[in-house]
């Protein structure tokens, strides 16, 4: 047996900020217009994305969505 | 055009924690000492995976090990 200590990189909140980021990003249609910590607001062209489609790319980034406000 | 503001749960350095510690749990042969911010500590047995493949299990999170440190 042998042992290993990982030094590892990128753990930090700002990991989280840019994972929603990303999966928010990839979405064609939809624009970020903010991510904070346990938040994020984007624009959805009328061709883009629904709610569902976004919620579902949070969740595939290992984030879970527990309420959508939408304004119109 | 409409705007969503949605509400996301699980983002902060826990979220970090969990998923490397997942990726590490999910290779037959290893076992998980200690996952803190930024370091993690496994035990691999003989017939367990080698450095390189701990190191891609954390890569493929999303995280970066930047130094490895053996312990015989």
């Amino acid at each position: 047996m042998k042992s290993l200590v990982l030094t590892i990189d990128g753990m930090s909140c700002n990991h989280c900020l840019n994972a929603v980021n990303k999966a928010l990003d990839s979405l064609p249609g939809l624009t970020v217009r903010a991510v904070h910590m346990g938040r994020a607001e984007v624009d959805l062209a009328d061709d883009g994305p629904d709610s569902d489609a976004v919620v579902a790319a949070i969740d595939e980034a290992g984030y879970n969505v527990s309420h959508v406000e939408v304004a119109a």
